[in-house]
């Protein structure tokens, strides 16, 4: 096993997890093509099961682990999605799953994460503190740590998405997703490459988030910055493994404002009719923000997932 | 033409209007399956042009408009879907639509009838005040009213969707649409009982807009009552053509309270990352009231609009 996954592992990572994750649908929208100028093909991810991307390459990495890794169990620090697929992806194949969360994390992904049977260790909501009490567990039960993104088979099964897109839509111009970590766009860079060698490859990410930016700009991973962004999913910083194919693959990482993120996050829902968290509409937001860019081309959005908090929308009280 | 609808007419319209409506998909959702413990199929007409069933009808409406018809327009009142649908059928077909609709309507659904070319008449928001505006456009003009629900033509075309969603599910138990006045529910009750003549077929309305299972209960048509409950779409009378079909087909109206509705909403917001409209929720929240009815049953569900108003959603705070 190599560092970085080529096409061939993401290939190997589709034909493994198929029967275990959802083919999501490719929708397209009129309105959203007359709003944007472009012809856009949006990979649903959201419909994948615990509603978002991650649950392909928690499943990739479960499927993946030898006999002694599956009899101790796997371990990782996460408040979001990858949490939520880890657990149930193992939960599915028997597999013990350690969750560390901080306390600090919403109550609903705390249910759901013991919904999926996971063992909970909840530690204060610092990084030391998270990588503290991961290592405790690992120390403690043997468990394998699979993080949510410095992880080739977690890139790879990521990457099955982008794959699935392009089977599904005319060869595009450009394609375009969210970047926090950089697991999701680094796997679809590399199935793109192999797949539509000529279409950009662009990463999107909040202007109050935008260590990936700055990382592709100054040519060393800059660190995450504190959380403000609305885009709840894209507050990790990118790690070498990422990194390294981003710089490799990646034409550009684009920036949008929190109202951006918003104003497409709104479009989606009312266009569109799905549910969509405000991560996934920042590659929309990029979009519609870089119109010399898009502008009669045709596009693919990957869709990370719909775990919207309806407690918490940022939408106002306009009509 | 008669005055009610066979399946043959429910035919016919499926031939004439599928070129120009979409063949919405049939979802479902394992979670929500596990909640309800009957195998839910939802028909999501959300995904509809102008994200409502009403383009089914409005469409089949203009398409069966002679020479003559066609060359004076179309009129309907209603703030609603009905608007923006006929709006949007008849532009797309190069016929007038002139909509009345009440100066207290949502701006953006002015807005929308407007974008699609209609002219509006305001009037004030009484059913007196809408039937006056419309006689005298249809005086001035001589177009020809389209009525929301109480036409032929309406009824044939909503019932298109029940008759594509029985296409794509096993044999139903039991078929639930929401009814307000009764387009929907009476089109979607001939397509069952000729596709499925076994199942069971209820209409599902809110408590506080129960005119139509109070007219069923009494057998004469109750007036509407005034409008409290958040499914707006589900405000208005049965008209004797539908409640002819009602009394004939349907085996009950079950009725939901307004938290039920929000509970049922929320839960196809965040199971099934799909935006309905509150009226939408009215059957599912009838399934999970009356679980003696539906569990281990085969149910067909008719979704029947996304456009909720994301300034104004029924969501509290709690997390």
């Amino acid at each position: 096993m190599s560092f970085i996954p080529e096409f061939e592992d993401i290939e190997a990572a589709g034909r493994l997890i198929s029967p275990h994750v959802h083919r999501t649908p490719v929708l397209t929208s009129k309105q959203l093509d007359a709003i944007s100028g472009a012809r856009l093909f949006f990979k649903c991810e959201n419909f994948q099961k615990v509603g978002a991307f991650k649950f392909r390459g928690a499943t990739n990495a479960i499927l993946n682990l030898t006999e002694g890794q599956r009899a101790a169990g796997v371990v990782t620090h996460s408040s979001g999605n990858h949490a939520a697929a880890l657990a149930h992806a193992a939960a599915k194949r028997g597999v013990k799953a350690y969750i560390v969360m901080p306390t600090s994390a919403p109550e609903v992904k705390k249910r759901a994460v013991a919904g999926y049977g996971a063992e909970i260790t909840f530690c204060e909501p610092t990084q030391a503190a998270r990588e503290a009490a991961a290592a405790e567990v690992i120390e403690r039960t043997g468990a394998t740590m699979i993080h949510p993104y410095d992880n080739f088979y977690i890139i790879a099964g990521q990457g099955t998405a982008a794959m699935e897109l392009l089977e599904e839509m005319p060869v595009p111009d450009a394609v375009l997703a969210p970047v926090g970590g950089g697991g999701l766009l680094s796997g679809s860079a590399i199935a793109i490459r192999h797949l539509a060698p000529k279409a950009k490859i662009y990463g999107a990410e909040p202007l109050l988030a935008d260590d990936a930016a700055r990382s592709l700009r100054t040519g060393a991973i800059q660190p995450a910055l504190p959380p403000r962004t609305i885009a709840d999913g894209l507050l990790t910083s990118l790690c070498e493994r990422t990194f390294t194919v981003i710089k490799n693959s990646v034409d550009d990482i684009l920036t949008v404002t929190e109202e951006q993120i918003t104003e497409a996050m709104a479009l989606m829902w009312t266009r569109m009719k799905i549910v969509v968290e405000p991560s996934s509409a920042v590659p929309l937001a990029a979009v519609l923000a870089n119109r010399e860019l898009f502008s009669g081309k045709t596009v693919g959005i990957i869709v990370s997932g719909g775990n919207a908090d309806l407690s918490n929308l940022p939408f106002g009280q306009k009509g």
